[in-house]
């Protein structure tokens, strides 16, 4: 399998990679898996080649082998390859092209639906569905699932980008994909071959002291190693064309204003319409 | 690196494992990255050694190595392993005895307050912060996140279990380790060497045409799938001294009752005391 090139890496310039020379922190075991998940890098556009037989069904495979809450299983996927229906659900998604591109599109689903049709059939009340617990635990079973369908597809050469955008019109995906009262479409995920031209650089994320606290939560430090990841990601931005230069900004574009969700600050009314009470 | 004997499965015997014989899908691509996932089992009992130096550092590359929504990065951890803090945290957890057990005890937290913090440092008010979608963000960059953890961990022959019950008790979890407004331990997870005794065999999943669906979702022969799979819990549970037999009544046990959620009916108000105001 033609496994990215960034996956043979040895540990010490993987680490430099994901968080500058500066900032790695020592490192400890590694193997060829961790390597591998050291590699990833979202991509933003697609080949239109295919992907082999039973790729899908490998890729689903990997994701049901994650954990899920109490067994319940409460996720499903569909798998998008028609290009009229892909081209409605990039629509929905902020015209992302990706989406249009490549050729596996997958709708992850936070789905109690299925749960929920077992009590009909069995003709007991499940008193738990309403609650905003049972929400979440559908919502970090589908997290989990996709994870580990991002971690099989790169393995095999493949790309993949998460698309957080499906929410933007969580009802209109919903009618897209027929999804039935108590199915949320989470995230979309696009699957295929990186184009050549998809910028594809590692991206460096905070340094580990910011987000791995030992025994307690400690802010120690904390400004001056947020100036050191701007740096960073400035020279990074500055590689790669991005508009916002450091990470304070990036953040700042995408959290001070209502209009930066693109519609998401609607979405509790469009989970209560969907089935999810959130109680 | 001694990595799980399942790890070095053909993708049929794997397949087999996963989704009994006969519902096993004729297998696709395969390598030993999708072997290693496809052995994951949540292990229940542990072993006090120590893991080895570095680790902890190494698991954490993998999981920031995950997508994070924006590269926001609304995720914390806090690596426990003090005796006295763990046996805090396995009384709020419904005292699961393998939290005490386990040498490192993972609080993943679904944490705003860095970007929170942010924001007042650049004194500028960051209005999306109240809402649901906030949260919901991150809540998955935390469970992407662990994802990749567990996978780093099994690739090193440790094991792992996700506790949810984790959620139980949110602010008291949030004393024990003292997260600020605006963080949430979304679960728990302990690591390490599995017990001899320890249950270890891979949990069959519902058949994948339940939970893969092809351009539009459909329910067609879900009831017979279900009844299928019932019949592989059922001899599973035999084989492992679990209290449900088939799944059926395994969900219906969890769902069914108020009860069965532990106090986790209340989180909505917690989350409000806590720093999210889910708008």
């Amino acid at each position: 399998m033609n496994m990215s090139p960034h996956a043979a890496l040895s540990a010490a310039d993987a680490l430099a990679l994901r968080y500058g020379a500066e900032q790695a922190p020592t490192h400890g075991p590694w193997n060829e898996h961790i390597a591998l998940l050291l590699s990833h890098r979202s991509i933003r556009g697609y080949r239109p080649n295919l992907l082999p037989e039973g790729t899908l069904e490998t890729l689903i495979a990997a994701a049901q082998s994650a954990a899920t809450s109490s067994n319940l299983q409460t996720w499903s996927v569909i798998a998008v390859t028609d290009p009229a229906k892909k081209a409605e659900l990039a629509k929905l998604a902020n015209n992302q092209k990706h989406i249009e591109q490549c050729p596996l599109f997958l709708v992850w689903v936070a789905d109690v639906s299925r749960n929920q049709r077992l009590g009909a059939q069995e003709r007991v009340e499940l008193e738990t569905m309403p609650y905003q617990e049972t929400f979440l635990v559908a919502v970090i079973d589908a997290a989990l699932a996709a994870q580990n369908a991002v971690v099989a597809a790169e393995s095999l050469g493949l790309s993949t980008v998460y698309i957080g955008a499906l929410r933007n019109h969580p009802q209109q995906v919903a009618k897209v994909v027929g999804l039935p009262q108590g199915a949320f479409g989470v995230f979309g995920m696009c699957i295929g071959y990186a184009a050549p031209t998809a910028a594809n650089e590692v991206k460096p994320r905070l340094p580990q002291a910011v987000v791995l606290h030992h025994e307690i939560y400690d802010t120690a430090g904390e400004p001056e190693h947020r100036a050191a990841y701007d740096h960073l990601m400035a020279a990074f931005s500055a590689r790669n064309e991005m508009t916002a230069d450091t990470w304070t900004k990036r953040v700042i574009n995408r959290m001070s204003k209502i209009a930066a969700m693109s519609g998401r600050d609607k979405m509790v009314a469009a989970l209560h319409a969907m089935g999810f009470p959130l109680h």
